[in-house]
Order: structure tokens, then C-alpha cells, then sequence
């Protein structure tokens, strides 16, 4: 799937069907992450995929969103290792980078993905869960699968909006 | 360009030629910027492009790769509009994914463009040399342009270092 089609169209997904993820699908995906970019190339992120049902039913608990955990196929769980962060702004930053190329990765390959963000309000449950380290910080969790077919629509606000050409207040 | 190509194969570009960069495709750039997901869709991104020599030139006094603004043929800086933010992890997270989609465009239609970071440092005085108001707080500085033909390499960690399986500590 082409770059600016698989940006554009990319939306949210949070219902999926039965169907299985395979081990293939996963590795893509991990790949793609691997390859952001990052402040002197630190590559702080660091991945737990979570494909048992039990640990699913567990991190359901610590998010409003639960519904989506128990129902996606794959979570993967994304940490920043505090012990390799060097700028924080930049890495949580990069960290986006790396979740923006798996939803992309996922969407081209006809899978659907959800960020979830609001678990963060339970992080230190999450790491626990997974016995990560108290070095890794919980980033996201993203969850996925195949999409139950639906209309999914987004909109951003016009280009107008958040441009300026050379300084602000010029309109772009 | 394929999603997954343009993923593994965009690096960093740091020598431009003199070839001018259209006004479509700067707004195709900005058009996938936009189209990044953000909690609650709260689009903080904001951008400002710079194509005037002297802006780039007092710009370049701030970094140690100023040369890179100067030889760059537009640069958009990118801004967190603090008005709108509402989790800095997770709005500085969608800035980053933001910028990931900047960098794919702009791979996929045979540009190159660099994340410029380290002028963060100098954040305050390129607000105020861009008439940019103290609630935009800057992100990152992105130069672009036709890549100078050049082998340009860079590598990763290996999946097996950065990723588990169920819990840390089982190798994925």
C-alpha cells in the first residue's frame, strides 16, 4: 500500500473479528518499529506482546477501554527504557514515531490497530502485570487484529488552521 | 512508495542540491502532518515553513547543524500549541508521529529530510525569531529537500534485544 494513501486512510480500529494474527504479521510490525528514527539513533523503545487471554483479561482491568484489550487478537505493550532515555521530550517523541510506523504497517497489511493511551493512568499496574522492570516505562499499549467491517471516520482541522509561512500569523 | 519500504529504507539527509521544492509538495507534507492520530483527537501540532534565506540564517545560529538549515531548502519548524495540549507524554508521543508522517511523505516522493532536535535547546529564541506566540513550545525543526546523491547508512538493534513475549524476560 502506498505511503500517502496508508496515511490518510489509516483510522482507529476497535472491533475485530476472530480471526487470528499470525506470528509473521507481528514480526512486520515489529520491524517497522524498530526502524524510526530517534535522537542520537538510542532506540529506546522496547516491545511485550501479549497474545494470552489471561494477561489481556488482567491489563482489561486498568483501562476504561478493556473491551478493545480483551477483544484485539495482539496488544503490544510499548516501553521507553528509562536507562538508555537521554532527552525526554525527544525520545517520548520518537517513541511516537515508532507507534505511528506499526499502526501504519498494520493498516497496509489489511489489520486494524487502536493506540490506547488512557491505561497510563495505571502504567506501574501494567509493568507489574508484565514484569518489566521499574526501568521501563509504560508509552502505550496498542492493540490489534482484523477490523470488523464498519465506517470509520476522522477529521483533522484544515491546513489553514495550524500553518503559517515564515512567521506567525502569515496565513500558509 | 510502499508503506513498509518507505519505513526501512527513509534515512536521515543532511546535503541537499539547489533544486527548488514546489508549494505542492510542501502541502502534501503538511496534508500526512495532520493526519496523524492524537489522544482525543486534540491535533496539537502546529507548523511554521520556512523558506526565506535570511529566517533560515538566523535560524541557523541556534544549532550546531546550522549548515544543514542553510543548505536545506525549506524547513517547518513544528510546535506543541500548549493551549490545547492535555497530557504532555501523550501529546509530545502524537508530535512525534506527526513528524514520522512529515518524514515518510517526503522519503516516498524522492525528497530527504532530517529531524533537527538538538535546536530545542535554543527553543525560546526560535519561537521569538519566528513571531510564534509562548504557548507554542517547539518540537523540532524539519530540513528538506533534493538529496545530494550519497550511500547514506544507519542500523538497528536487533528484534530479539528490544522485544518479549507475554512478560519480560521470554524472548520473543
Amino acid at each position: 500500500m502506498n505511503v500517502i494513501e496508508a496515511i490518510k486512510q489509516r483510522r482507529s480500529v476497535r472491533e475485530f473479528t476472530d480471526d487470528d494474527v499470525s506470528e509473521d504479521i507481528i514480526k512486520k510490525i515489529l520491524e517497522c518499529a524498530r526502524w524510526a528514527p530517534s535522537g542520537i539513533n538510542n532506540q529506546a523503545w522496547r516491545f511485550i506482546v501479549i497474545k494470552n487471554n489471561e494477561t489481556k483479561e488482567k491489563l482489561s482491568k486498568f483501562t476504561h477501554y478493556g473491551r478493545i484489550i480483551n477483544e484485539s487478537k495482539v496488544c503490544i505493550a510499548v516501553f521507553l527504557d528509562l536507562n538508555v532515555m537521554y532527552d525526554r521530550t525527544k525520545d517520548t517523541q520518537s517513541i511516537g514515531a515508532c507507534i505511528q510506523n506499526m499502526l501504519l504497517t498494520t493498516h497496509s497489511m489489511g489489520l486494524g490497530a487502536v493506540w490506547l493511551g488512557e491505561i497510563l493512568k495505571n502504567k506501574e499496574k501494567v509493568r507489574d502485570i508484565l514484569k518489566a522492570p521499574e526501568f521501563y516505562e509504560l508509552m502505550a499499549v496498542v492493540a490489534l487484529g482484523y477490523p470488523k467491517p464498519k465506517k470509520r471516520i476522522s477529521s483533522r482541522k484544515d491546513l489553514s488552521e495550524i500553518t503559517y509561512l515564515e512567521s506567525y500569523g502569515n496565513k500558509f
